[in-house]
């Protein structure tokens, strides 16, 4: 069978555009489909049921952030039909292209770019695409649509939750001064306790949490009765710390970590009050956002912030004040 | 321009097969690129560059077995120009089918299969697709090639490595008895320890890690000086809690994981001794053999078991028996 027609006809046949004897469409159509040819077009407007994909780009390849990111797009998505294919790249701008054109040759209906911070880029630009692209957890160009937590507010959280429960003395210990959402969680915290306001900078990790109380409790100074805390795994650092010298916590001492990460903040002695950065809701955003944009709605360009929610466990005491 | 020939013709020349004019070859393949279709056979064929993808479906949503996997087959496969997309699947087959669909629409080159666990079949049927498929950390058809850790071996090493520094009551605090990979192990142990040998079964967690040293050490009887640990998050729970005790890690009691979970095993007070599955190892093996199917290489099916190892940290004592 030919199809015999020309250039113009064919796609405009597979298209279901122009002006064409319905037996002409049926016979292009047919011919591409003996062909093997299952273009994106074609595959939505004949086969009846649609595939769309959208591409997740992200250099954590640990999957901490964008795990539940992923768990997030796939569930605003299935229903639509869409699947979500993750491809995770190093820092190598030319390997990261490798994986970017493999997207596009897959012919993804978007990307949704993720990483590890929210204030670094891809190494690689996805600026001038000709699918449309959605920035969550990793910083993007200005006219880019972007989703992030809204740390500033969780921060709020934790510590007016902790004022509320009577703390008079809250300190902050906290990752590197490098870190964008160190120096938000920071502010934040600082704008509530005011002139009181202690932050100590370490690494991103339970050693430091030991560390940071050996130094709050080593000399003669006077002790904290909270402490707000940069991250879940300095968090329990700072919990087991505490246990080992005899200081109660919730009783003498409040502790509240961020991020919520389940396997450090459940398996914390007592169990980790958390605030948690919502992930999945933004990966929900994210998704439907980059789906509304293949389908050609507009969007504005612009940070969107969702968010955060504290997660009260054990860490921090009873829900009354005092 | 029309392509104007038949449908063997033009399948033919987009595959660079049958005889014909090497115009008319020509004049099918440009005809193909302007309407837009960019099938596989063409894009190798035509395009002078591979846009090899690999599919990786799996239900291991956290991501705890299949990223290190991902990573391994990303770093084996990255240099052939092939891309690895990730596609997550809960447990309900309908949703399970919507994702395999879209990866075969994408024309993806071949597919690994992974999951959470060893004895486990995912969701879906992949037995006669179009595309290869390997299977890696998860079940799969007796016709298939499949990869896993040999934990037998890894365990061996484990047990045998505390009876090599002189321990002489070792037990075995491990997960479920449901769990094939709790069998495996306990049985390796088992081999090796012969009739003293003392198996006890809970949870994959740090809790339950405490209540086994309360039990081994609560009662009447004699202690162990080895804990060989089902997986790290138990083992991390054993060292916490036998340094409550007041018992040495490892000067008292040897203590070994299994996982070689950074993120737990690095943490741990001493830095635990664990096994590690090579999951990356695992991972570009599994890469190599499914691309080398996709080019038409001939794969014996069966299971291969890759070896562990024991990477030693500080929980098991010094290098020196006795």
């Amino acid at each position: 069978m030919a199809a015999g027609v020309s250039v113009a006809t064919a796609s405009k046949a597979l298209n279901d555009t122009g002006r064409m004897a319905p037996e002409t469409r049926e016979r292009v159509k047919r011919a591409a489909i003996e062909l093997g040819f299952r273009p994106n077009a074609m595959a939505r407007g004949l086969l009846s049921k649609r595939s769309f994909t959208i591409g997740l780009l992200t250099n954590d390849t640990y999957g901490r952030f964008t795990l539940p990111l992923m768990a997030g797009i796939s569930e605003a998505l299935v229903d639509h039909g869409v699947s979500v294919f993750l491809c995770t790249i190093e820092d190598d701008p030319a390997l990261a292209k490798i994986h970017v054109d493999a997207m596009l040759d897959k012919q993804v209906d978007g990307i949704i770019a993720s990483g590890k911070r929210i204030d670094r880029r891809l190494p690689v630009d996805l600026g001038h695409l000709a699918v449309p692209v959605v920035y969550a957890f990793t910083d993007g160009p200005d006219d880019s649509v972007r989703f992030v937590s809204d740390d500033a507010q969780g921060s709020r959280e934790a510590v007016q939750w902790m004022v509320g429960l009577g703390r008079q003395s809250i300190v902050h210990v906290t990752g590197p001064t490098t870190f964008a959402s160190v120096k938000v969680r920071a502010d934040a915290y600082s704008e509530i306790i005011g002139a009181g306001a202690e932050i100590l900078h370490g690494k991103w990790s339970e050693a430091w949490g030991h560390e940071a109380v050996a130094q709050l409790w080593g000399g003669d100074r006077p002790r904290p009765d909270g402490i707000f805390c940069g991250n879940d795994q300095i968090a329990r650092g700072v919990v087991d710390a505490l246990r080992e010298r005899g200081v109660g916590v919730p009783g003498d001492v409040s502790v509240v970590g961020f991020d919520n990460w389940e396997i450090v903040a459940a398996a914390t002695r007592p169990p980790l009050t958390s605030v948690d950065m919502n992930l999945k809701t933004l990966g929900k955003e994210a998704g439907l956002t980059v789906l509304a944009m293949a389908e050609g709605k507009s969007v504005e360009p612009g940070i969107r912030k969702l968010p955060c929610q504290l997660v009260v466990r054990q860490t921090c005491g009873g829900v009354e004040a005092g």
